[in-house]
């Protein structure tokens, strides 16, 4: 099969939603945001090769991709409409690609988002890139840079888990719960719609808590205080490493893909799922605290005892 | 400089498009097509790894990279708004990426589309993906599919040049025009704007015009005779090659992001800098002449006399 017909035929999936007025087959997809206007997208790679570590499931890479992507939906509280697929392979191989399109599908279906358009090359590793599109009422979009002093510091779910899974799997260690958290993360977009009107800032997190939480606070120009101890550990982190371990992989470990968010702290009581693991100042630094101890925390997001 | 301080550094300028809402720097771009509803678009890579051919200027990777998407744009007969970049590279070469931000800003410069996000991955080999928005009015987009029988063929520009190019870089021979021609192909977007409601069907020519017509006539569900002795030819081409170089070239090389389209001929008689090249009938079959011969063309597109 050529790349079209490989695009046609794993890919190009009669869509029952009547805002893509022409998806996969032709130069560009056209979509239909509003009555008045029509919307056109199109995706393409330049690559100088592929060749991929073939001991992960091509289902678990396109699931990724795709949560990954729509984390950042998530975190500005819109909803996924569409979305692109570049994909660079470096053989043709119909099963590799059948199981991709699978684990694209199903993440795609779980989350609502319609594929419009793809393009596939040649190249020495594999690659996969998404573009997505979404949508979301004017002005409402969850920025990082809103966050004030006095706002409650909230995240979703658990941290640390996909780092801890990553850990594991890189020893040929296992433990299901958190290897699905790192090859199958689950972006928020419901909360993150949730807290339209109610968050002042959000980031997902991909490069560890610190690493974003610094980002969020940076653009807001705002500090915050961080108690290590209300952090939300997973039992299943809990079970295979010891607290040190927990709050490292919970602070500095990226690949969770929860969100972390301010707000005024009644604004987001109803919310759940959520937890609130400290609060915005002034300072403009982060300051970390553990029981009565301030932590320090290195560039890498690890927190030292001072 | 990480990632997020690259893009800052090398992609990041202020747009005086007051429709992007919010451009780089957040987790997606904001983007308020109409003033009912915003848009968010983000873009997102897995890679494996990252090397680059050295001998390519990076301002001429970036450049063509854009051209070749802006021309999905022009075959839809759109026009370009917003694009987001995903870049893998395999080493921080700050010298390689402020070209190859040049060459990108100077080309969505000339074309009047605006980077609205970006994401910079480690991998062995660089890969360039870049995914464009644009808008069209409601039904007026150039579909492939259109191709009706008694329609005139034509082309834009003149082809084969791109190929003549590569056929000569890649002999360490070189023809400043024909290198150009390759290395920054020039999008056709305003012809292509200016073929809506007047084209029946468009593509864009980056495989060859054989193949490329072909699809073009598969999904219209119908064939054509094509003149072979038509077909536009550079001066600087056929200063390099003979005629049946020049020919196959034309009939067979890609990479020219020349349009064919199909249209009444009276339809488009005012449109300039197109060629006709022979007719739509229903035969389903693509013939090819050369003065009263009929020539054979084989699946890679290359002619022989029957």
């Amino acid at each position: 099969m050529d790349e079209f017909e490989l695009i046609r035929h794993y890919f190009d999936r009669k869509s029952a939603v009547s805002d893509v007025i022409v998806g996969i087959g032709d130069d560009a997809a056209i979509l239909a945001p509003n009555p008045d206007m029509q919307q056109v997208q199109a995706i393409d790679t330049l690559v100088e090769g592929t060749h991929f570590l073939p001991q992960t499931d091509p289902a678990d890479i396109a699931y990724r991709a795709l949560a990954v992507n729509l984390s950042d939906i998530a975190a500005m509280g819109a909803t996924p409409k569409w979305m692109t697929l570049a994909l660079t392979l470096n053989e043709v191989d119909q099963q590799w690609i059948e199981a991709f399109a699978n684990g694209l599908h199903e993440a795609a279906d779980r989350y609502k988002v319609t594929l419009v358009g793809g393009d596939i090359t040649a190249g020495p590793v594999v690659t996969v890139t998404i573009s997505i599109t979404g949508e979301i009422a004017t002005g409402a979009a969850l920025l990082r840079s809103g966050a004030m002093a006095g706002n409650g510091i909230y995240v979703t779910g658990t941290i640390g888990d996909a780092a801890g899974g990553l850990y594991l799997l890189e020893r040929n260690e296992t433990d299901d719960e958190l290897r699905q958290r790192f090859l199958r993360p689950t972006p928020r977009l419901q909360i993150g719609k949730a807290l339209v009107g109610r968050a002042t800032a959000a980031i997902d997190i991909s490069d560890g808590l610190i690493g974003d939480l610094n980002k969020m606070l940076a653009v807001s120009n705002v500090g915050a205080e961080l108690d290590v101890g209300l952090l939300p550990i997973s039992e299943a982190l809990a079970k295979c490493f010891n607290h040190n371990q927990c709050h490292h992989f919970a602070l500095s470990g990226g690949d969770d893909y929860e969100l972390c968010f301010t707000a005024n702290d009644a604004d987001v009581a109803l919310i759940s799922d959520v937890t609130r693991i400290g609060k915005v100042n002034n300072s403009k630094q982060l300051t970390c605290r553990l029981n009565n101890d301030i932590l320090e925390v290195d560039d890498s997001g690890y927190c030292h005892f001072k």
